[in-house]
């Protein structure tokens, strides 16, 4: 059995028809090994206008991946800015390219405890640069050379110290609403084995329940639990919890210690 | 010629980011073989709280795919209490992964003619296994063994008899709304085959006239036709029909026999 | 190297279920090559009614794919009526199937300069035809057939005089939104290398100053800059242009020459 190909994620915030752009570009880049690395949508609307709940909620979604995928991370409010530089993290022995404006911090946070994560600028170019889509022309092709080679197999890559791009005023958690999903659901920032038992969480004043699945409260009751990807979420069962609660990402959450 | 491997087909009532954590495991199963089973979205609005009316999209759809297609049915309000079983249903020589909550019925109706359709429990448990999200954590591993394997490759299906999961309550077609798509088209759960000459649909005291496609109608037209997967869908020729008519998923259509 | 298989390009007035039956028949045409060829969902919500901005639409994006890749394009609200005919073209090294309704116009009007451009009717029918789906039926086994073999694969394609299809009412450039994206960006029909420094682009009364990116002007501010696939876009830094001007596809822009 060989080593199965590394798979290319996308973490966005945009879908169609910039999503199917860049994998004009990808399949391009890969040329005869374009159909050996599948390439997988898993985001489309990271919160766009807020790089630090993006930057948990790309965290607590990075192990559902096979080691060795490459990730395209496309938040990018600053893209064409000269303040804001491209560049890619190794963390956790998969890959992550996009612009160093703090997206990485909780991927670095979570798996630099022994000090392996790499970093790097892109000082590559590509013939025909954008000025708004670097999604398309400056990571998808790193990101094809990655899945491809590594970074063996990149020019254009200057080692940063991890130190240079480390955001030391996020903080672990996030006590705030960083995603809300089509059912309503809202995810938080706030990893689940942070919390002691008997801690609670409050929102718009009012103290939710903790439970396990949807099943074990009420119909329309809204509760908290552990997610899929291990965050506290805020649901109601066969209900909306984002329209009973009238709050979306962005709204503060409290947690209220034992 | 060799037999192409078993693509692996998503009917859900969710998508993004579940369905990319979905992909992330299934390439994880696979392994090597990843890139040679394609993963192709079919749904990801099915009717969450309707599992009779998901059953009919369902089975309407099916036959657009090889066969040899692995199905990952996650239409799953009852995820993670114990009444609610996960299961696996071979139909029409195709695989049918998900919770044993009716939404298999109207595949085991169109296909088990013969008898030759099998159900399974899923006896199977992850390592690891959250409590609300079983389309990454159980179908999709069984699916990925199912389009490897078949059943043979796969270990913890218990059979069971069809019996034990059919759903004589059901009816044959369904008269109501089941689907509204993005342009405001609204499909039945009735077979047009089940309707005789001259059977007129009524919804909302309306008798609407049958077409063959939106041309035939005067723009802005109501009309009924045989929709591409069989069913009876109310449509307006360039117009939007769920907003011509205020209704939604649910309605009910009245069919007026000859 | 071996020369990449072709990539078969989604570009279309819906998605889900529709594009996933799409799928389904292209994998079973496709047989034992389907995992050989990338298929990229580039569009689901070019406009339904606006045929012209379509085909602006879809030249605009045709080079961010390989040569040889064949695009599906079913903007087709005339499916199913005698008048409106099925076809292919061939323009610029890439395939382009769909209906013959001028939604290939700007594709021929880019690359039939010398005069290579091919044109077909597709007389083929398959057994099974939907009045409502011929993207499914007929448009989807044609771009297999294409992807594997080129034209001389195919069956059923009758050649046509370039001219019989081209649109000569249509002008090379369309003052108005062509598009809107979900952050309210606002596309419109006016190659970039069309305007002449200092020319102006004027909406709603408003004269939209040019910049070269978002984070060039104020947050909130309204500008005009060269999109990522030539065309001049409406936008907002950190805002919404759609909602801050109240347009949307098919509202006129005016070029205010220097």
């Amino acid at each position: 059995m060989t080593t199965p190909a590394a798979p290319i994620v996308l973490f966005c915030d945009f879908g169609l028809p910039y999503t199917g752009q860049m994998k004009g570009r990808l399949v391009e880049e890969l040329g005869s090994h374009a159909a050996e690395h599948l390439i997988i949508d898993l985001c489309h609307d990271a919160p766009s206008f807020d790089i630090r709940a993006g930057s948990v909620l790309l965290a607590a979604h990075a192990d559902d991946f096979p080691l060795g995928s490459v990730f395209i991370c496309v938040v990018d409010p600053g893209v064409g800015s000269k303040a804001r530089k491209p560049g890619v993290v190794y963390a956790g022995g998969r890959w992550f390219v996009g612009p160093l404006n703090g997206l990485f911090e909780h991927v670095l946070r979570r798996w630099d405890q022994d000090g392996e994560a790499q970093a790097y600028e892109i000082v590559w170019r590509p013939t025909r640069l954008s000025a708004t889509f670097h999604g398309r022309d400056l990571f998808a092709p790193v990101a094809a050379g990655l899945a491809l080679a590594g970074n063996q197999g990149i020019e254009g890559l200057v080692p940063l110290k991890a130190e240079e791009i480390r955001r030391p005023d996020y903080t672990d958690d996030l006590s705030q609403v960083i995603y809300a999903d089509g059912f309503g659901n809202l995810m938080t920032g706030i990893r689940w084995e942070s919390l002691q038992d008997g801690d609670m969480i409050e929102v718009e004043g009012r103290i939710l329940p903790r439970a396990r699945t949807f099943s074990d409260v009420e119909s329309g009751a809204l509760f908290v639990y552990e997610n899929a990807v291990g965050l506290a979420e805020i649901s109601a069962n066969l209900g909306n919890a984002q329209k009973s609660l009238g709050i979306s990402v962005g709204t503060h959450v409290k947690i209220i210690k034992v």
